[in-house]
């Protein structure tokens, strides 16, 4: 079966925003064995919306609706949905207690323009979200599936997944799709490449898709099957030659973020870090403590942009910042043992550099940074130089951060 | 005028690619008046391109493809453009000499193939491209002007610019666009929209738009004008109307972030801030150290998971933790001030909750958090209850501390 996704907002017909929320869905259907054949943006219109819901009600057999549901005058899905399927918008009084009562629950009173909510196509399934004021719709007509999901990402996606992929699982015949994603750094999209095109070209199944993200290469692999068996296959007869090749540069076969890889080694290995950060600011610690349960192995952070704070919290000595400077090898390495110390970790991290935009000299130029890795009897320090802007600079430190602490982890796990 | 955008390639319907040119070409566009009001995706398939491109003749102005250009087989714009407007394709023999020599240039022989890219739509005007082999293509037809651009960013830009904006600013009827764009916080998004409703739905110009991020409401306004003066009026004229209803609540007119707007707050104040962080992380301090130049006013920020990191670095006494628990308002208050001490910072901010999954009771539920500011010969403390999963909590905790910080700082300045 195929599939039409509908991005409502005038928003995402401005320079400012894109619509993301397709990419999920498409993930989501094409685990299922349904392609995605168009996507349409269009805005908070009466005419163009209604005529853009009709038209996919001609061309396509899945159609999916994303925003315009919120409670104001400029959110007109479940309007324009009703007029091009010709059915009427009734209000469902179950729909309202439970509202108010979410409002209740955060001590507020629900405003008069929330009850647009609680209006249903005639026929139409309601969606309950968890997250949000405004329900789904699961409406069927004449072989067609329509769906209406909210905008905001923290809602669509529960209510799709929980509220709608059961009901289309039902409907859709069954292939069988297996995807798996290798996770490397360290390596260009080049170089990967080279290395690995040899071995992926010769299948067609997998289907394989590079894709480069900054301080990131992703490894797209999808196989297709009339079963479980045959699906995952292909999969296992290729997978493993590419991790061959790749050797180390893969940090995940299975999704898995660089801040879950390190952490799950820490805890595979008992062990504990501590950072010290100066000019990523906090991202490293932040990026640790995403993780949920990180408090097993994050011990502390601390933010040191200023001299002060590395001499008077880190113990940096006055001589070292002055002999070297604060960007430098000697600096880091002092960053990395004085935080372990402090926090008794069993590792610590010290993050040095300049982000940019200003700040460089031609010795010391915007994205050369110092890293360095203090635990067992020693501490190793490493001087990388990264392209881009202050948030690329920032975000590939403490990329390669977490990449320096795997490694020396998976070293001692042999 | 209006304009519709399609983009189009097989790689565009994946869960792994999205198109960005369009954010690039509808800001060019409504910089010389023209609204996108339509954005299409389609693959490499040519029944469904010759029908989307049919379409978007009969209902826009102005229609702009992405892509499909290449010399492969898969590569089918020119053929499909060329079908839905009854056209035929002919080899431009002028364009085959240069591009032999492109290929000379860097030693290789022209593939065979690559005689795809001189194909032009009878009629067309060709429009070089400096950084690929595909031109670009410019036709119009019946007053419409339909304009085929090259995939890559690279190559697409600076065609578009000199090979595409001086030729539509000729045919375009001269409007000028201005817009503002307002961002609050503390309000929810029918809250905002109860408020100032009964003031922007009086005008048509400017155009309103509301957007709800976590812990954010945008007010996009845009107005129109044969003239830079008429077009700023409406927007002087509805603005500060809507600024005054919503009073404090709006944290910026200029499209800033919540964090450069406490960052400027602290500078023109001449003061410094600390932050000492459990639930969020490190997310705080990399918020604003994000900003270039914070180094002016960001002291430190120390992220403390543990109890014994709250006891050792930021004397936080261990009776208030044993009789509150660390989720308290009374260890907030006693970050705040530990770390304003420790940094010397003419602020400190503490931050504790249940960013979960885990951790949550009934009575301290996930989503719990105490925010503590301590400057000025007192510390405020905070209690808030925020809604949805751990990375959203920790987003909306932060954006409630540069929240409280920079409402401090703004009645300071009165």
């Amino acid at each position: 079966m195929n599939a039409e996704i509908i991005a409502i907002g005038s928003e995402l017909l401005t320079p400012l925003r894109t619509d993301t929320n397709s990419l999920f869905l498409t993930e989501q259907l094409n685990r299922i064995g349904v392609d995605v054949v168009f996507k349409t943006v269009v805005g908070d219109e009466k005419t163009r919306l209604t005529a853009t819901v009709s038209l996919a009600l001609q061309r396509s057999e899945i159609i999916l609706t994303i925003g315009g549901l919120g409670p104001t005058g400029d959110d007109l899905t479940r309007e324009c949905v009703a007029a091009a399927l010709g059915r009427p918008l009734r209000r469902d009084e179950a729909l309202v207690g439970p509202m108010e009562a979410r409002f209740r629950a955060r001590g507020l009173r629900m405003p008069e323009i929330n009850l647009r909510q609680t209006m249903v196509i005639e026929g139409a399934t309601v969606l309950p979200n968890r997250n949000g004021t405004a329900p789904g719709l699961w409406i069927e007509e004449q072989g067609k599936i329509i769906i209406l999901l909210p905008g905001p990402p923290r809602e669509l996606c529960p209510l799709f997944e929980h509220g709608c992929l059961p009901r289309l699982r039902e409907r859709v015949p069954p292939t069988v799709i297996r995807t798996r994603e290798l996770r490397l750094t360290g390596l260009t999209e080049s170089a990967t490449e080279e290395r690995i095109a040899p071995l992926y070209t010769r299948y067609k199944n997998p289907v394989t898709t590079i894709l480069a993200t900054l301080g990131e290469i992703q490894i797209h692999l999808k196989s297709f099957g009339k079963d479980e068996a045959e699906a995952q296959a292909p999969l296992d007869e290729l997978s493993p030659q590419l991790e061959k090749v790749l050797g180390k540069h893969v940090f995940s076969t299975r999704s898995e973020s660089m801040e879950e890889v390190a952490g799950n080694c820490l805890l595979r290995n008992k062990a504990t870090v501590a950072v010290a950060e100066s000019c990523t600011g906090g991202l490293l610690a932040q990026r640790l403590t995403s993780v949920s349960g990180s408090s097993a192995y994050f011990l502390g952070g601390v933010v040191c942009y200023s001299n002060a704070v590395k001499m008077d919290w880190l113990d940096v000595p006055a001589e070292v910042l002055g002999t070297h400077g604060a960007v430098s090898a000697a600096v880091a390495q002092a960053l990395a043992e004085g935080i372990r110390q402090r926090a008794k970790s069993t590792f610590g991290m010290g993050i040095t550099g300049i982000a940019g935009p200003t700040g460089g000299t031609s010795e010391k130029p915007v994205g050369l940074v110092y890293l360095a890795l203090a635990g067992g009897g020693q501490t190793q320090v490493h001087e990388r130089r990264y392209p881009g802007e202050r948030k690329a600079i920032r975000w590939q430190a403490t990329q390669s951060a977490l990449d320096i602490l795997r490694r020396v982890l998976m070293e001692e796990e042999r």
